[in-house]
C-alpha cells in the first residue's frame, strides 16, 4: 500500500498542521515527518514540541524530497506555498492542503506545480477556535469528514493515497468537485462564521446595553456565538474573500427568511414562529444520531469551577 | 433570617421548576416544598424522581398556605397561573417567576395579585436545551446570574428575601427594571436564539446542498447553531410575542450591520473583515474571566466514542 510515506512535508504548522504532524507521527504514517513555517517562533516551538522529524523556515527545504506534501497555510497564502516548493518537488511527489475554501486554491496552487495530475485538495471538516502549534492534537480529525476536490485529470491513485492518508488519521472521506465542496461549506461553516461575528459585533455597539451587561448575562445563548467569533482572523478574512459567491448567495437566503421571521414576530404569527422551532429540532437530532454532535445538555459544558 | 421558608411552591415542573425544587430540597430551602403542573405526566414523574414533598395537579392546591409561590411556566401561561393562584394566597405571601421576559410577566400577572406589593419577578439566566422535569438538576444556577425586576412600590423585604434563596441557590443576584431586563436579554438571549432558529431553517431548506450534507459536514460551526434551535419552541414563542419591540430593535441592528458585512466581502474589503473579526475576540476573552463560559477548546466537547 502507499503509506507509510518514506517523508511527509506539511507547510504551516498552525493548529491543523501540527495535529496532522502529530497524527502522522502518533499512528506512524510516515518514516519522515518535515515542518516548514514563514514565522521563526513556530519553527523554534514545533521542534520544542517534538511534533516532526526535521524543522524548517523555508518551505522547499522541507517539501525537498518529500513524497506528499500538504500546505496549511491561510487560503490567501497557499499560491505562495505552491509557487515556492512546485521547483523542488521529487518526480510523482503528491500536493495537498487543507484550506477551508477549495476552488479559489485550485486557482492559486495549481499553475505552480509540476505534475498537474497529483494535486489533490482537500478540507477536514474539524476544528476548535483556537490556533497555532499548541492547540493541535492527534485526535483532531477523529471521526470527522475530510473532503476531497481533485480537480478533472487528477490520477485515482493520487487521489487513492491521500484518501487513505486521512483515513489512517481517523477521518471519513468524501470526494466533490471545489464548486461543490464551496457551496456546502458556504452554509455548514462560513455563514454561521459571518453570523457569529457579525452578531458579536453589534452586541458590542449597542448603546442601551452596556457592555458588561452583555458578559455577565452572556449564558441566556450569546456566549454560545462568541466561541466561533473568536476564530483567527486571518484564516477567516482569507475565507470570505476567496468564497464570496457562495458566502453571498446563501447570506442572501439567510436574510430572506430573517425578514419572513421578522414580519412573524411583529405581527404576532404564533404559529410560524412555533412551526420554525418545531422543525429546527429534527435537524439537531439528525446531527447527534450521525455522531457530529455531542447529546449531553450545553455541550456538556461544566459549571465554573466543576 | 427568612429562609428557610415553611412552604415553598413551585407551579410549572419543567427544566427550570425542577431545578429550582431539587436546589431547594437539597439545600434545605424550604420545609415544604410542593409541586404543581397542569401535564398530569409531569406531576406523576415528579413524584417518581421524589423531587418534592408533594404534588398536585392544581396550582392553587399548591399554593394555598405558602410562604414563597414561583410561577415555572412559559411565558405565555404566567396569568393563568396568577388567576389561579390569587385567590388562594396566604396574607404576607411573595410571589416570584422566572419567565424569560418581565415586562409583560408583571403585566399579566400583577393585576391578579392580591398584594401588589409582594411580587418579585426574576429571571434566572442560565438553562439547557433540554426541557421537562428530567432535564433539570440542582446545580443549574450556579455561578449564573439572576435577575430581579421589581415594580416600583414593591416592598423591600419580599425582594431580599427572594434574593436571599436565589443566592442560597447559588446564582448571583442583579437587579433592574422590566424593561430594562428585556432590552438586555433581547441583545445576550433572545436575538441569539432567532439568528439560531433562522439559520437552521435557511439550511434546511437550501436546494443546492443536501439535508445529508448540512448534516455530516456541520462541524464546520454550524452545529453549534443547532444546540440552541433545538430548544423549547412554546417557551420561545411565548418569549418572541412577549418582548417584540426590544427583539425588533436588537433585529434591526443586527442587519444593519450584516448589511455592512454583505458590502465588505462583495467589494473585497478584507481590512473591514480583519478589524470585525479582532475586535470580537476581546469579547468572549472578558466572557471566560468573568467565569460566564469554559477556556476549553469547542466547549470542552469531546469526540464522538470518548
Ligand atoms: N482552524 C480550523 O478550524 C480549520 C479547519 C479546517 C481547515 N482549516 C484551514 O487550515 C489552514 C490553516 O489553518 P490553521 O487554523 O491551522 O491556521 P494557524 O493555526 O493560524 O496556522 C497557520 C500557520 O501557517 C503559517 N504561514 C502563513 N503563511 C505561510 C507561508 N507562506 N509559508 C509557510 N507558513 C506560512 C502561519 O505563520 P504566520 O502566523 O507567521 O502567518 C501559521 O503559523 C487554513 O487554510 C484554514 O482555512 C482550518
Ligand atoms: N429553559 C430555559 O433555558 C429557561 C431559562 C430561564 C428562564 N426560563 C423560563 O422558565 C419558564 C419555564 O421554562 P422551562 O424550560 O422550565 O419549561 P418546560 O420544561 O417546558 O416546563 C414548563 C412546564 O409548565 C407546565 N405548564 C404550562 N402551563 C401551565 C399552567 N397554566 N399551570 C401549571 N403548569 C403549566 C408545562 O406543562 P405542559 O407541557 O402541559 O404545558 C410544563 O410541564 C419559562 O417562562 C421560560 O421562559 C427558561
Amino acid at each position: 500500500g502507499p503509506l507509510p510515506f518514506g517523508r511527509l512535508a506539511i507547510v504551516g504548522v498552525g493548529l491543523i498542521g501540527s495535529s496532522l504532524a502529530r497524527a502522522a507521527l502518533a499512528r506512524g504514517l510516515a518514516g519522515e515527518v518535515a515542518l516548514a513555517d514563514a514565522d521563526p517562533a513556530v519553527v523554534a516551538r514545533a521542534a520544542e514540541l517534538g511534533i516532526g522529524t526535521s524543522f524548517h523556515a523555508d518551505a522547499a527545504e522541507a517539501a525537498a524530497g518529500a513524497d506528499l506534501v500538504i500546505s496549511c497555510v491561510p487560503v490567501g497564502a497557499c499560491g505562495l506555498v505552491a509557487e515556492a516548493i512546485g521547483p523542488v518537488l521529487k518526480p510523482g511527489a503528491i500536493v495537498s492542503d487543507v484550506g477551508s475554501v477549495k476552488a479559489a486554491v485550485v486557482e492559486r496552487m495549481l499553475p505552480h506545480l509540476p505534475e498537474k495530475d497529483r494535486f489533490v485538495p482537500a478540507h477536514p471538516v474539524a476544528g476548535t477556535e483556537f490556533s497555532g502549534p499548541d492547540a493541535g492534537f492527534a485526535d483532531l480529525f477523529e471521526g470527522r469528514w475530510s473532503i476531497l476536490t481533485p480537480p478533472p485529470g487528477t490520477a485515482e491513485e493520487a487521489i487513492s493515497t491521500v484518501a487513505a492518508f486521512w483515513e489512517a488519521c481517523g477521518a471519513n472521506v468524501e470526494t466533490m468537485t471545489p464548486a461543490h465542496h464551496d457551496l456546502v461549506l458556504a452554509i455548514t461553516s462560513h455563514l454561521p462564521h459571518l453570523i457569529a461575528y457579525n452578531i458579536v459585533g453589534t452586541a458590542a455597539d449597542i448603546e442601551e446595553v452596556t457592555q458588561s451587561e452583555v458578559i455577565k448575562f452572556s449564558a441566556g445563548g450569546f456566549r454560545d456565538f462568541t466561541r466561533i467569533a473568536a476564530s483567527d482572523p486571518t484564516m477567516w478574512r482569507d475565507i470570505f474573500l476567496n468564497n464570496k459567491l457562495a458566502v453571498l448567495e446563501a447570506l442572501g437566503r439567510f436574510s430572506e427568511d430573517l425578514a419572513a421571521l421578522q414580519r412573524a414576530i411583529r405581527w404576532g404569527d404564533g404559529d410560524a414562529l412555533f412551526n420554525l422551532f418545531t422543525r429546527t429540532r429534527a435537524i439537531r437530532r439528525s446531527i447527534i444520531d450521525v455522531g457530529q454532535d455531542t447529546p449531553s445538555p450545553d455541550f456538556g459544558r461544566r459549571p465554573p469551577g466543576k
